[in-house]
């Protein structure tokens, strides 16, 4: 395997783990007045359409890291519509 | 071109606006305390890696796209460290 190869699954491995902390950050002040819902609308339709091209293309990696985001991503939008603040 | 290399473009499209509705809301209300600072660092780690990715391998949308996300995250941590709120 080339090395750029590897730089690839390390992106792949941030890209799942970008929005973990702003998750928990939300669960943990139940607060996300500053969160834009139009960045989670898009960030949902933006990695839906990685998903379905990771799924055609048949990219394990990029599956997996676009279904972890997507998951994130919907927990998000929860958490914005039902979080008073 | 096949329909999924167009699916491709949308993607690239979308993600690079992802970004721009969070910039503009945290510009307006000058208010950024429910955004998590590890989420802006890690996609700033995140976004190098795919940068430095599609430089090596050389695919134009994908050094754009994350171009603009990168200075778009850049222009989020700046937010943060300066707003007060």
């Amino acid at each position: 395997m080339e090395w750029i190869e590897y730089v690839g699954y390390v992106g792949v491995v941030l890209s799942s783990i970008t929005f973990m902390p702003q998750v928990m950050h939300a669960w943990k002040t139940k607060s996300v007045g500053d969160l834009s819902i139009w960045m989670v609308l898009i960030l949902i339709g933006n990695v839906s359409t990685w998903l379905l091209y990771a799924v055609v293309k048949d990219v394990l990696p990029m599956i997996i890291a676009n279904s972890i985001i997507l998951v994130l991503s919907f927990v998000m939008l929860y958490f914005k519509l039902t979080f008073k603040k």
